[in-house]
């Protein structure tokens, strides 16, 4: 059941009826990613709106010097998009791989649009999780000035869970803006002190 | 006619009857700001949506050195909160301070809810307003990994065209990412270059 995850999802801030709930998933696109495959890359024109329903999604932009910056990861029940290039519709700056075989459910721009015209409490729905983006977005900005990046570190913990194990160090600590080396340290330092 | 801006703002997403428009005002406190005030202090419990008509906000918050940065400036037309707080209604970490006398009009939480559920056409416009804030919001980190401190206030200039020659260098330079004297720097060599 691809569906159930989405609609439980939903289900979290609006309640659907059940016509309202087949309509909704007749507009989605069922997708699979294979590790270390893109799903949007730099320069495209982002047209969908994706929800992860197994595996993990990572976003993130290349500086001049060609280095990575992680903007966001999505594990299963996350939603990922570039939001400039989704709500602009002009070519992007971020790239989204998947960092396992991952299965999404996407929903493109104009059936999202559909979407809020037949079932208007939908702008209920992207109104609160864009809330919640919003809010996470800014705290990031207001971490990186006033947290240590061993207070990051375990904000990141707290917050994701289910990737500490699983992605790559050096993608942690890229989304943290620290070097892997120093990532290594405050691990060891986080162990020891268990 | 302090509700002209506000419905003029809202009127570029979404139509309203004058029986909407109406109620809407009915639910909006207008406020005054003195030069230097705040209408928000770190560790309170945000209740308010804040719309500036005239004047200008700025929303900073202070590291454990004492050191303020400068998070957002809101001019005449444009909207602001600490999201976090208003979002969790729990005590937030920004201060809203106006730069010179200002004129805000609030929407409190509650009467938002009411909003909502009486014109409902009200997610959508709010659900477009946060999708904006959170474009913004994404590229201020994009920018902060990629862009050098002179496309930095050029972008800034860009943006706040109006806010240049009124704010304080130091809170411009806050903002950016900078120093005061960098900044200075910067737009010695920005006029020289003219």
């Amino acid at each position: 059941m691809p569906f159930e995850l989405i609609l439980q999802n939903i289900s979290k801030h609006i309640n659907l009826t059940k016509e309202e709930q087949t309509f909704f998933v007749s507009l989605l696109h069922v997708k699979q990613v294979k590790r270390k495959h893109f799903i949007l890359k730099e320069g495209e024109i982002s047209k969908d709106s994706i929800f992860v329903t197994q595996g993990c999604l990572r976003g993130y932009t290349i500086d001049r010097d060609g280095s990575e910056h992680v903007l966001s990861f999505a594990p299963a029940n996350w939603w990922i998009g570039d939001m400039y290039s989704l709500f602009t519709q002009q070519p992007g700056t971020m790239n989204i791989e998947a960092l396992v075989d991952t299965d999404v459910l996407t929903l493109s721009r104009t059936d999202q649009e559909k979407l809020y015209k037949e079932v208007p409490t939908f702008e209920r729905f992207f109104r609160i999780i864009i809330e919640k983006s919003l809010v996470s977005s800014q705290q990031r900005i207001i971490d990186n000035f006033s947290l240590t990046a061993e207070e990051r570190y375990h904000k990141f913990c707290k917050r994701y869970p289910e990737l500490i194990e699983t992605v790559p160090q050096k993608q942690i600590a890229s989304f943290i803006g620290i070097t892997p080396e120093f990532l290594s340290k405050l691990r060891g330092r986080t162990h020891s002190g268990k």
